[in-house]
């Protein structure tokens, strides 16, 4: 199953193969009926549920793997799969197939004084790569989001998570198979050799339009870097939330919690508090009392342990600083503007939220802040596909070239025009 | 005025400066109001006009040295301006002062069962760079556009045209100034050198965000390969026409001398005929004839030689020419299956019509050839922005990522998220 290569040439050329393959799939699948895209993703989450017990052995080999080799419980917690989840992989690929089919619906219609009709559909964009590294559920998710759009995909999992990998893929192909569509639609780079990334990287000849990597910092930025194709991520969420003078500070209060502490390790969580200098100690206090009652360090300058003096001092990289935990860095500004200047100098551009009643503070956090999600009296917490309805997201971007904020179905799909007349010539 | 820059490292830092001072400007200008920009559109219009003199002596700088140099009669042409197209220049900035500001415009909104609010609004790109050839009329169009959209721009034009876009420049600036908003937002590369062009290519420190080649197939070719920002481009426009069987023939007729012949100059020009095998000889003849009378030669194979006798022999490679000339290739295909299976062989992916009168046949032909631009009954000469009623565009695109098509004000913009709640935390 899992192959070692060796020499370079040979996952240059086995690369070079599997995009060729990747793009031969791509123009039968472009064209596949919604109905057929359907039978294969319910056939996939069919045979995810049969295969429960070859995933879980396969499972099993990468988590000795990974405890014998000193795995963090952290990691082995995102790579541990047990029954519970691997229902929840077949539950996600049926959420996937009940999403509306993307291709081919229209955008935006309108007609020409010429009598010609103009329609913007939506298309698959053709060959997607995905890189990312120990969550085994990437592989079908992933799948299935590229299926759904009309899009080839060639996945290349962390070799941490090959075993499982490898085992929910062939549950994908047999999906595929069943519906009568392509195998290479799905392809999982056999190889665990790292020079594989580099080939994807560099675009497989043209055969690859878009990459979407999953993982840590240190993943991301090598592909920002060194990618040659259009990626669709995010390197970092560094998430802000602004409380105005004119807030509801019971609102603000319960926010500022769930912004921070609902789950310190997504890229949607609160780093920064900023709150407007117009607020009174005593009101702030309380706040900064929750946020620690629940569990949360703060950091700050002078002006903030004055009010509340458990404060570790906050260093000038504390406001560059994505925690990723039950941390966060609290600054004293002046009003709306000092938050945006704020928000404008260190965000990572994914999500800041404002808690204020005033509506000419919140139409300025709205139209100054350019971040890919801004909320106005809600969490940061939405961040996420799912809640935005999407029905499944792949990612999150904060790159303004095609895909912004949650990547799902519609962020896969690129787009033509379809123009209809009767006879016309140009003048 | 124009400085010759010796060093590389010379133009290397003057283009970071230009980079930096671009980013900084992109900022006001991106929450600058559409009255705002549209005053400013209007006085460098009224700039354009009272600067006449200017732009015309400058001009005639540049026709001299072309004709000093050799250039040729057509580059000439697209070089020289006289009153009219000057005032074609001021008219044209008018026509993109009268869009519709898309910043800011909400493309779509949906509710939450939560009760959040979530729309998704258009904003700005941030830093735009054009490089392009002779044509001077580009310096005004692209920072018009650019300005409408909310971008900054930089614009690298062809040496060529040198003297007249400095002239045109000055005027645009007048108009930024008059508006009080930032010069930076248009700047003009003070260089002829074509270090600058590679600079530019290589992204200025992540201070350019996409770059639109305006010129022909080699600048084009050469950003597409060393461009380390996402472009908006096409390569070339392959243009197909397909006559079915079923076609209504005096309709074909028409289509084809017009999508040929009216400007066979142009991207939207048709460059290969292909016509439906079912369509008796009888039929076809007067077609071709039709195109000969019109100037147009015909280059085929010997089944369409035993029709029209004048036709020359048709090569491999006349399959894959854009000719931009008074010549067009001509091949019988078995129906829309043949005529889907050479064209998504052979074309560019910009434009391609069909002539036919059985919708089954459309269909096919809509959603079985992925290119930009598809037209049924209607000439392929209308693949132009002002033809799709978006007012003016700074080019097409071919390729899938974000803009495609024709690329006017909406794709020269990205987007953001604006979610309102009233206290939702994430459970």
């Amino acid at each position: 199953m899992l192959e070692r290569v060796d020499a370079k040439t040979t996952v240059a050329d086995l690369m070079a193969e599997i995009g060729r393959k990747a793009r031969a799939a791509a123009q039968p699948l472009s064209i596949a009926s919604p109905d057929r895209k359907t039978a294969a993703l319910i056939a996939m989450a069919e045979a995810i549920e049969r295969r429960e017990a070859e995933i879980l052995d396969a499972n099993r080999k990468d988590v000795a793997s990974g405890e014998a080799s000193g795995m963090s419980a952290a990691m082995l917690d995102r790579l541990k799969l047990d029954e519970k989840r691997v229902a929840g992989i077949a539950e996600s690929i049926r959420t996937i197939a009940a999403l509306t089919d993307p291709v081919g619906s229209v955008i935006a219609e309108w007609d020409r004084p010429n009598g010609l009709h103009i329609e913007r559909v939506r298309t698959p964009l053709g060959v997607v790569g995905v890189i990312y590294e120990s969550r085994p559920n990437v592989t079908a998710d992933a799948g299935a989001l590229c299926l759904k759009s009309g899009n080839s995909v060639i996945l290349r999992g962390g070799s941490d998570s090959a075993h499982s990998s490898h085992a929910i893929h062939g549950a994908l192909i047999e999906g595929l198979e069943a519906a009568g569509l392509p195998r290479d639609a799905i392809q999982l780079v056999p190889t665990t050799d790292r020079a594989a990334v580099g080939e994807m990287l560099k675009g497989l000849d043209g055969n690859l339009d878009v990459i979407i990597p999953r993982g840590g910092k240190s993943l991301v930025a090598r592909v920002q870097a060194e990618a040659r194709v259009p990626i669709f991520a995010h390197l970092e969420g560094l998430c802000h939330l602004y409380i105005d003078a004119s807030a509801d500070l019971a609102m603000a209060r319960k926010i500022a919690v769930n912004a921070k502490m609902r789950r310190t390790g997504v890229c949607g969580a609160a780093e920064t508090l900023l709150v407007d200098r117009g607020i009174a100690p005593a009101d702030l206090l309380p706040l900064l009392n929750d946020l620690s009652a629940a569990g949360c360090e703060i950091r700050a300058e002078a002006d903030v342990a004055g009010i509340f003096a458990n404060a570790k001092p906050a260093k000038e990289e504390d406001w560059s600083t994505e925690y990723l935990d039950a941390i966060i860095s609290v600054r004293l500004v002046d009003g709306i503007t000092g938050a945006i200047d704020h928000i404008n100098r260190y965000s990572s551009h994914h999500t800041e939220a404002v808690i204020a009643e005033d509506p000419k503070v919140v139409d300025r956090f709205f139209n100054e802040i350019d971040s890919a999600i801004l909320l106005h009296n809600a969490s940061t917490q939405f961040a996420d596909g799912g809640e935005f309805g999407m029905g499944a997201e792949i990612g999150i971007a904060t790159g303004k070239m095609h895909a912004r904020g949650p990547v799902g179905v519609e962020q896969l799909t690129s787009f033509k025009y379809r123009v209809r007349g009767n006879g016309q010539t140009r003048p």
